[in-house]
């Protein structure tokens, strides 16, 4: 007996979740599985804080069952092993076959170990989603002292500032001049990396890991490049990943050549029944059109919400084209957030650019409570003055703003536009009308833009 | 002798502050002279909060002149007393005569008194910016036990959560029939009104002030329209204010029937070379058109920066007609926004929407630290789904989101677009890719219209 259902959804994690409980809300009465392979789901960005804000107990971070199963959505935990087009069927590892109408791909991703990281060596550990995975590297956090994070890009960085709290010793490697680099500029960058050495974080940048120190089939130290031996009671990976793709590539659905599924701007694959989203599908940059590692769960949910829109035909004509990466984090309670270009990547595509930095307090006046120094920089085309980029240190309102700055790039503003950025303000809650930041910073390029006249 | 500037700012506010540094900015040759009454001029929106959090220390409120020093502003204090337009010159009460090329009027407001809460009673104050008057109501409120706030809008409620932590038993005196009835609809105000209540304040709504009871010069009590009377050792009136537009209107300049001064959207009065700014200026409802008393520092400071920027011919054509009301403020800690339309005001107006709501939390999962409900509302044009007007109840980042939904409004987006807003997320900051109020409020707008086809 072949079961069928209108929609079928495989992953579970962020862009799985959202395209399920948004296809029973459009389309109240089509049918929709979502098949995962793990009995529970971790919530991906909250990861990093399993070990000490979570206090080491998963049970926190689970994405609970009830949305879905409240609004309808069936829930089969098992693999999907094999999409057959034709019949319009998926295979599981258990020997079902499932019918679907419409499919939804949100396969995730998965690490990339380079040869040098490779091991059998007991307590190395890779960024991994899986429950009982994670589940291991929480014990193995607890009962460590000296850890080292190889990668300092922002799941090293998470992880880190996640584990200070623990008290462990810790040390970051990382192959850039700094980290977080892929995100922020070297200025911005540098007052994480400044807050990390304050907390008693050892840096290791320009720096690679060439191999292991085992003993016991237990590593007990790592080798860098540059000829240091770090002591090491465990070791944590987390240098990149790439898309899930296998499923669809046997299916002959169109591979990019970055590895991921190909998809239009409706989040279609080459077959009009099939969609992807999240870090499996194909993402291309705002700006260049170039294909883009944006793998964020809120760029999987916005995905998903596309997909879902537009599942039975195209609903609505995008605004825009490509993705917006935003990134936020937080670091020593800092909060660190940016959205569109940085230099390094406007150089690489050749945008011309011009950029203005800004600097204020959270609250007005500063002597109301502890203010948080805000620094804004923003990075704008120097021929036309749109806005390409933005980034931002400061308290933890910066998240939504940058998050407004994101939606200000989506809609292709310029200078002007920034200039006369209508907002409200309150002493208690941010910058003062006189200091915001955003205005301040228009006012700054407006500055040469007349006296170039 | 008469003195000439190319630029001469009347007022020090918010308003005439930001046009001051502005125009330095903008314009680095011209001179710039900032004319206003008070040695100090007090940042206005911290009022509320002298006498508990800032400790009754004044000094912790005053707009430093650095900034204008530093920038090559010269400050006058004086009192503008004529403008004659003819010669082109400002006359001081200390007898100056001040001639300008271009002058911005930001004249500010002042409360509005209405007959039977005129009084020569000691300890009756009215909100007042002048930083003598406000160095009285602090000693007065610091020497009360029993204070009666006439007016329940955001400046009563603001001086009564400060004077909370005081431990001063308030009453609120409110013609309408809830607190904050003007920028928020019942559901988020009665949010406000409970935290006020649990505190200890007592609320009296749909009643008003018909007299007061005195004893030796001194207030002792307020007589309310239903009978009770409130024992007091203290009055403060915080009911409403109107522009100050008389010195304007004397220059001959265009009244509107609301009392402010006429401008066009760049700011300019009836004279080409006299512009106005803030409080003292029209302002006009983006969706309305209808004179509107948004009278905001934030809305000031954006008025500075029009202002400016096209004050020597229009350089920058505006995205948008029409003034968005954004407010902040915050009560017993939890966070209040709104931007645009509230039911009442789309009533008023014949605007037809539908509204819908979403109730998520500010930091993801929930487990991570003690997180804020987010209680969002939105109002959307029940034609073309246009954003009219949100509303917002949370923690400190719901700010930041109502500026981002602010100028969502201000691009004239619609529901389609929201459902595609790009937006970043974090554990600890925001609320989760899934649960992120915005594209779920739209998508559930979403689901109506796909239902109905």
């Amino acid at each position: 007996m072949i079961m069928k259902y209108d929609i079928v959804v495989i992953g579970g994690g962020a862009g799985g979740f959202t395209a399920c409980l948004e296809a029973k809300r459009l389309y109240p009465d089509k049918s929709v599985l979502m098949i995962r392979r793990d009995e529970h789901t971790l919530i991906p960005c909250a990861i990093p804080y399993i070990a000490g804000a979570l206090g080491g107990d998963l049970n926190k971070n689970i994405l609970p069952d009830s949305p879905l199963k409240d609004s309808g959505v069936e829930i089969l935990i098992d693999e999907v092993v094999k999409i057959d087009r034709e019949s319009k069927t998926v295979e599981t590892k258990n020997g079902k076959v499932i019918g679907y109408d419409k499919l939804i791909l949100a396969l995730g991703s998965t690490s990339i170990i380079p040869k040098p990281l490779q091991t059998d060596l007991e307590n190395v550990f890779i960024m991994n989603k899986s429950y009982n995975y994670v589940k291991k590297l929480i014990e193995a956090i607890k009962e460590s002292d000296k850890i080292v994070v190889v990668g300092g890009g922002v799941a090293g960085v998470e992880f880190t500032d996640d584990m200070i709290r623990l008290g462990k010793n810790i040390s970051i490697v990382e192959i850039l001049p700094n980290i977080l680099l892929l995100n922020f500029d070297e200025e911005i960058a540098s007052i994480a990396a400044d807050k990390l050495k304050e907390a008693g974080v050892k840096l290791y940048t320009n720096t690679s890991v060439t191999g292991y120190i085992g003993e016991g089939g237990r590593v007990k130290g790592v080798k860098l490049s540059n000829g240091t031996v770090l002591d090491a009671d465990m070791v944590l990976i987390t240098i990149g990943v790439k898309p899930n793709s296998g499923l669809a590539a046997e299916a002959g659905l169109k591979i990019a050549e970055n590895g991921a599924i190909e998809v239009d701007e409706y989040m279609r694959t080459s077959d009009p029944n099939i969609y992807a989203i999240g870090d499996c599908a194909l993402k291309r940059d705002i700006f260049t059109g170039s294909p883009a590692p944006y793998l964020l769960a809120s760029v999987a949910a916005y995905e998903a919400r596309i997909a879902v829109e537009n599942l039975y035909g195209v609903k609505s004509v995008k605004p825009f084209k490509g993705i917006i990466p935003v990134l936020l984090t937080t670091i020593r309670g800092l909060c660190f957030g940016a959205a569109g270009l940085i230099e390094s990547t406007a150089k690489r595509y050749g945008i011309e650019y011009v950029k203005e930095t800004h600097e204020t307090v959270d609250i007005h006046p500063g002597t109301l409570t502890t203010p948080n120094k805000i620094t804004m920089k923003m990075l704008f085309s120097s021929k036309n003055y749109r806005l390409l980029g933005v980034q931002a240190v400061g308290g933890k309102s910066i998240s939504e703003l940058i998050n407004l700055l994101a939606f200000a790039i989506s809609r292709g503003v310029n200078i002007y536009d920034l200039h006369m950025l209508p907002y409200g303000t309150q002493p208690y809650l941010t910058a003062s009308p006189i200091a915001y930041p955003v205005p301040n910073i228009a006012s700054k390029i407006l500055k040469r833009i007349f006296s170039s006249n």
